[in-house]
């Protein structure tokens, strides 16, 4: 029999076959990369090729091609691989788009390459019918093709799944897709082909906001997102007040847990249902948090967490049974909860360090998680070191008055007028204003001070007369939005207890991102880029957040906003085997520096109460504003 | 409300105890011995007792009771406990017949040496303590030492098991015992060191009876045992009737398997309270049983094990979580059921085959494993043959008017003087007689026979005119114990329809054991042993199977009773990493034969109806007995 030769662009690959083989079988013989989720089944209609020579040599064009190729791409020369048999010599392009593999996934600021590659992987199989002959098992016979026609070797299937198997295979003429895990784990049987719809889930437990990510996992695409206030809040604010409540009360760790899974569980439905998935068809979770919350959503008991000489319960990666959780999806998907670093750097931490790919820079990069609690990691693909710092709840809108999660009506963005004090702002969605969530506060904060109405301590400048400004048997307080302009017709205000909390959360990042520097002696000219991630991070103006000196002074143009970059990194756990892969190789690596025994820290946060420091020449690049600034004077006095 | 006294005789003993009590809960709160195959759902009848003062004083008499009790024992003031309420004081007696008696499990035919090493082992360790220099986590803690002294890899824990870690580890003074599933995954942990308290259970569940066996896993030494009646069989007797069951009734499945995980918590509990272990001190249970009965365990849908062309859904090995199956052991621990070979040879003839060592044998060896469904095999290590044959309950009691399992008061051996028909017998535990077990009955009708009572074709011989032989209107029977000689007072007979019974089950096995030495062409004389297995089988008397036809007639040196084989097998599996994976060796190996489609079954099953079997032939060492006996003339004739 005459052999054939198929040559393959671009990877100008050539093989011989003999007639009658399909381009498909050619191209992966030859090791040419082409998509196919169905493995040739005709269904997905992914392996497009475009035929350059020799078109005469190959079968016609199916009924199939013609519903999965469009007119335009059958008169451009497109065909299906899997569809085509070579009957002669032929010449293949594999365009761009069927080519697979590597694919960008952007998110929120961090933008990162790397191959979609799911843990969970969904394949269609048709098995061959029992007969008195072939009286295999179903479990078997589903068992031999996956490895005959798959690769895979030895695979367990969960008691609940394999009762469903008899009746799923025969209802469905022997036709299922198998969802597969870690490829040895049968997650789901599903009758027919359903490989397009393959979902997963990406969880960041904060301990103020929760969020969730539901994501494509054949194509890494972000679908929907959700976020809810942690519902643990009304047990206590901080991590140390839920802690305490674990211990002292008798069902306080029951307590948490059932609240965090009853918030998780109100997430998984409001994606699902906006995106028209079912919650059974969501295959694996991946969640990030820090390590309090990462013990109290596994029901650990945190209270070693909080006792020196401080140990978790455990550190390594956890892949759970979602109905062991109680998590309301297919019960038996995994979920997987990414390592911690210590007791006070979390999970969370390794999604930022993940997601901002401290571990594969070359140079120094600082990046700085602003939540309730902020996590801090300097480093480069040597050496990363990493902290927390109790920075409160201010900065995520709470414990500040007017505070408001970052939803419609919140005022985002502050000017103030230095000479008459007029203040403009943008609220989220045009909307009337109803607060100010956390990148207005740090607006209001730095306009104010740069205005003179705040003093380089903190306190609101009483020498001032204005009627923006007004005291009240409460305290001092600047009036940022008259009722008539608001949602409810109240006035909007900052006071100074608001402008205290600005001051504590700002004074315990700067501290904790200072003492690392000066550990890892590297200068704010060393830093490559410097990174705010945070839910609240996606928002601040770097220029306002730098005015009140919330981290040291790096050139702006090395500074990023990176948005909630620990629930990146979640999510490209979800979507890359390597980057779990990565994940527990950081929380094996990155260097734990425990803050509250570190010598210099409480001189450094007291400093760095002030605005920006009580150290000048610690923010050089703003001696320039300072010039112009009412402000100066006070400065020079100091 | 008034507390009613109730007084039990003979123990004299008496509780308080509160209006509508039943019968049965008050005897077992008073401590006194009362049997009750069913657990009190009026199903097995043997809940018997005998109202001496207070009749008025309890609930009517059901239906349920009036289907149970004979007229005459309702005239003597008999009612079953489980189904009489208190609603005054009463005086009760249990009688002879209703206080159970101590069942007798003999296992240990099969005298096999091997290495015990079961796949699960404790080990004691002392962890160091953790310090602002070692703040490793509890769980990394663990790991590290069990793999720098111990060697372990990898290692898992289950969520359930990490939330008692902390605070076992410190109250302990970081001193503890783990408990280890298959070198890789901890399935318990305990304060200070536990080593010698290592317990696994073996589970038999047969179609009638279930056994379960309490095993120290430290020495493989059996330290309990306890058996019970199915308690499935009040959904159906034999498999096809369970496998029906479970089809048409829409919660068929569920009862079914609800119902077998119910007495199997009946048998741990048992098993462990006689030997002061705790539940959750069980570490592993090892499972054999038929492969109906493996799906019910399981809940696994029998449907198609029933319907051509006969697939299981798994024959593999199943390792689950008892939580998962309901089972009240440490929940984590793991149910290792054993593999399947096909549909009607199930996981408890690969015990068989494994307690018996054939697949180890360099000559041919037949086991024929006695139960209401018959499994037998044959083969050397080179090459096994299986096949199953309905032989129905005879053999274990059932189905025989005066049958009984082998408990206290049964009649195990009957001897009959051929010259005056007298009957000598002996009971277990020499107690009065209650009853005739598998082995009594096999005993009695070979006794009959060579007494020429029992003609060759099954029928009475009405000839013989003697006191022992009796015609009623339901047919001819034999008296075997007057009434006083009995624990009831009742006669205990054996009747035509029983002996029609035991034909029907001899002639099975017969025919099975008979075609596959046919295939296999190894004749009676090539078989280096027969092994006779079954619960039935530990007590059978070898001659008397002979003699009535059971088994091809190998020389009887060369035949063993080896009692339950299956559980034996079980218990291996349970004590042996290495028994366990042979087993599943084995499975793969061992061939089916589909007896039902084989052509030569009918006619071997209708030759093999006769005492021994329509030719004589087939029974050379017979020859010699038979020229002795009234019966020759007969066997002449034909």
């Amino acid at each position: 029999m005459k052999n054939i030769i198929i040559k393959f662009y671009p990877d100008k690959k050539e093989i011989t076959v003999k007639r009658s083989t399909s381009l498909l079988d050619s191209a992966r013989r030859a090791g040419v990369k082409l998509e196919s989720l169905c493995g040739g089944e005709g269904i997905c209609g992914k392996c497009k090729v475009v035929i350059e020579k020799g078109t005469r040599n190959l079968s016609k064009l199916t009924n199939v091609e013609k519903s999965k190729l469009s007119d335009k791409e059958i008169s451009r020369g497109y065909r299906l691989a899997c569809c085509s048999l070579a009957n002669g010599n032929l010449t293949v392009r594999v365009p761009e788009e069927s080519r697979g593999g590597t694919q960008r996934v952007l998110i929120e600021g961090v933008e990162t390459f790397f191959e979609i590659d799911p843990v969970v992987e969904k394949i269609f199989l048709k098995l061959p019918k029992p007969s008195l002959q072939n009286q295999k098992s179903d479990f078997e016979r589903l068992g031999d093709c996956l490895k005959e026609e798959h690769g895979l070797g030895e695979i367990s299937i969960p008691l609940s799944v394999m009762k469903q198997l008899p009746s799923i295979l025969r209802k469905s003429n022997w036709e299922t897709t198998v969802t597969i895990w870690g490829e040895k784990k049968i997650i789901r049987v599903e009758p027919r082909e359903t490989l397009a719809r393959n979902y997963g889930i990406a969880l960041d437990i904060g301990t103020t906001t929760v969020v969730g990510y539901l994501v494509d996992l054949n194509t890494g695409k972000l679908l929907e997102a959700s976020s809810i206030l942690n519902p643990q809040v009304k047990y206590g604010e901080d991590v140390m007040t839920r802690i305490t409540f674990a211990i002292q009360d008798p069902d306080g760790l029951k307590k948490l847990n059932e609240s965090i899974i009853w918030g998780v569980n109100g997430i998984v439905r409001d994606v699902c249902s906006k995106a028209h998935v079912k919650s059974e068809e969501i295959s694996e979770l991946t969640v990030v948090g820090n390590t309090a919350m990462h013990h109290l959503f596994l029901g650990l008991c945190p209270k070693y967490l909080g006792l020196s000489p401080f140990t978790p319960v455990i550190q390594n990666p956890v892949d759970i049974e979602a109905r062991n959780l109680g998590i309301d999806v297919n019960p038996v998907a995994n979920v997987h909860i990414l390592p911690v670093i210590a007791c006070f750097v979390g999970a969370d931490n390794v999604g930022v360090i993940l997601a901002t790919q401290i571990n594969e820079s070359s140079k120094p990069v600082l990046a700085i998680d602003i939540g309730t609690n902020g996590e801090i990691a300097l480093g480069n693909r040597d050496s990363i070191t990493a902290c927390s710092c109790a920075a409160g709840p201010a900065l995520e809108g709470t414990h500040i008055k007017f505070g408001m999660r970052a939803t419609e009506g919140a005022i985002e963005k502050v000017k103030i007028d230095p000479s008459n004090l007029e203040v403009k702002y943008s609220t989220i969605g045009d909307a009337k204003a109803r607060g100010l969530c956390g990148s207005g506060i740090v607006d209001a904060v730095a306009e104010l001070f740069k205005a003179g109405v705040i003093l380089r301590n903190g306190r609101i400048n009483l020498k001032i007369e204005d009627p923006h400004l007004r005291t009240t048997k409460e305290g001092n307080e600047f009036i940022l939005a008259r009722g008539n302009e608001t949602a409810t017709g109240e006035e909007i205000k900052i006071t100074q207890k608001d402008i205290r909390e600005v001051q504590l959360a700002k004074a315990a990042i700067y501290a904790g991102a200072s003492i690392l520097m000066e550990r890892h002696g590297v200068g704010i000219r060393e830093i490559d880029s410097l990174l705010l991630a945070g839910a609240f991070g996606s928002s601040i103006d770097k220029w306002s957040a730098k005015v009140i000196g919330l981290y040291p002074d790096v050139p702006l143009d090395r500074v990023k906003t990176v948005g909630n970059a620990a629930g990146a990194g979640a999510k490209q756990a979800l979507i890359s085997s390597k980057k779990r892969m990565d994940a527990e190789i950081i929380a094996k690596n990155v260097h734990y520096l425990e803050l509250t025994i570190a010598p210099e820290f409480k001189d450094e946060f007291i400093s760095a109460m002030y605005f920006p420091h009580s150290d000048i020449n610690r923010f050089p690049s703003m001696r320039k504003l300072y010039e112009k600034l009412p402000i100066w004077s006070e400065i020079l006095k100091s």
